[in-house]
């Protein structure tokens, strides 16, 4: 029997892996989780039905969501990731020189527990004595610290189920306010082809709370379009201005300090919808 | 009934579409050739089972490989495209001021004809006046021809089928001694993600060649993995020399002037491969 796993990623086209075996599938408090081993990506963590990390493409989210904010900043001691429950983005915060401590606020506390036991690659990270890891509202979490953050990542899934609050200039501005003076916002904020109204919104809501916003991309196989975007708000230090020189070259497979200023360079269709 | 269109991108891994219809299909002399109309990219042809161009998304590839070789030559008066025969890539090269002439040599003229009937937005470049059509094999006509042309982009299908001789050696070398003596070559060379290998050769290839060799990249989502490659091998001029103010402002949804150098500035992982 062959079994291929196929990810709708709009209501008319999508992707499909060939799977070796489910690993994990369960519906959990907040959403419809499995873990499933394919043949061309390896093991697959799979939200609601989407496609959130993978053995073979995770390093490309992971390093892009972390490494630009943290080498825009010139001493990012405490780090907050929203979400991202699978350890990827703080292994990334990790490797920052700067770094002390590092803080995870994921909701769904099954997504932490199955990717460490089966994503250890990609979670092991979470038992890094620099890392705290709470089981909570992100939401909340933002709206009760105030001041406190150098750096604040928002690795949350597509804007449905739990992650549609992660979406809203309330959230924005909580996010601000538990920044300190000189703090920057990062988020994953999807991709041009299919969602293009989502980016125009969230690039908006950003722009009325930080008076620097920037927009960058990657490419991901697993996501849709290939091309994924992700946004960033800073209160004082423009990415663009960051010298090459000034960027530590650190163990990653896609950033690089040759990258760090070309990523934000967009295509011409993607500047328009920016306008 | 639901008809979706699945491409197999590797043995593993695929997209899938859902189809209005079937245009045409039909087993020409070289390959199986296929006009589709799906719900999110609109009319698609395909090749050989393999995508090669979307209502939707082509003119992300042929404005990638038309532009960035036709903004490094100062005066690029005579084009030649091998393959291409749905028209796209000359349609592109007609935007660019500097051109009198462009020639396209596609092995297969049942592309060309189809292509002019299904897909007019992308083929119609064709009949402009300063284009030559030829029905013919590129391998032949660029051994037939010395020392005449500005630029030369080969926009094939991949190394299958009657694409295979067009990822050698001796092509390049028959390029050389088709371009002038500050000519510059461009060709599409697959992905990093299922392709490494083939890049690898490539670039190997190409640089005993030429003695300027650069790889950029453009994100397609109908291409395996969305982020596809192109190599350029050029006599004397350096694309990454080219001044962004240099390049003139033209009508495209992707390629712009502030593009031009960033899109040289590569992954990690695939600056390693061409190391």
């Amino acid at each position: 029997m062959e079994l291929w796993f196929t990810e709708k990623q709009t209501e008319h086209f999508g992707i499909t892996a060939k799977v070796r075996e489910t690993l994990v599938r369960e519906q959990t408090q907040y959403q419809d989780l499995a873990i499933i081993d394919t043949l061309e990506f390896g093991r697959m963590l799979v939200l609601d039905d989407m496609v959130m990390t993978t053995e073979k493409d995770e390093f490309v989210y992971h390093e892009m969501l972390a490494h630009p904010a943290l080498a825009t900043h010139p001493n990012p001691r405490r780090v907050l990731v929203v979400g991202g429950g699978d350890g990827g983005v703080i292994r990334e915060v990790l490797k920052h020189p700067d770094v002390e401590k590092a803080v995870l606020v994921d909701i769904d506390g099954k997504v932490i527990e199955y990717s460490k036991r089966f994503l250890p690659g990609i979670a092991g990270a979470l038992d890094d004595p620099r890392v705290e890891v709470l089981v909570n509202d992100g939401y909340m979490h933002i709206h009760d610290h105030k001041n406190e953050y150098d750096v604040i990542m928002v690795d949350s899934t597509e804007p449905v189920g739990p992650a549609v609050q992660l979406f809203t200039r309330g959230f924005y501005q909580g996010i601000y306010e538990a920044l300190r003076e000189d703090g920057i916002f990062v988020a994953q904020t999807d991709n041009p082809w299919f969602k293009a109204e989502l980016i125009k919104s969230v690039n908006r809501d950003v722009r009325e709370v930080f008076p620097i916003v920037r927009v960058y991309t990657a490419n991901i196989p697993t996501y849709p379009s290939g091309m994924w975007t992700f946004t960033m708000g800073s209160k004082k230090y423009d990415p663009l201005e960051v010298e090459e020189s000034a960027i530590p070259e650190m163990d990653t497979k896609y950033y690089s300090p040759r990258l760090h200023r070309a990523c934000f360079v967009l295509p011409k269709f993607v500047e328009d919808l920016l306008k």
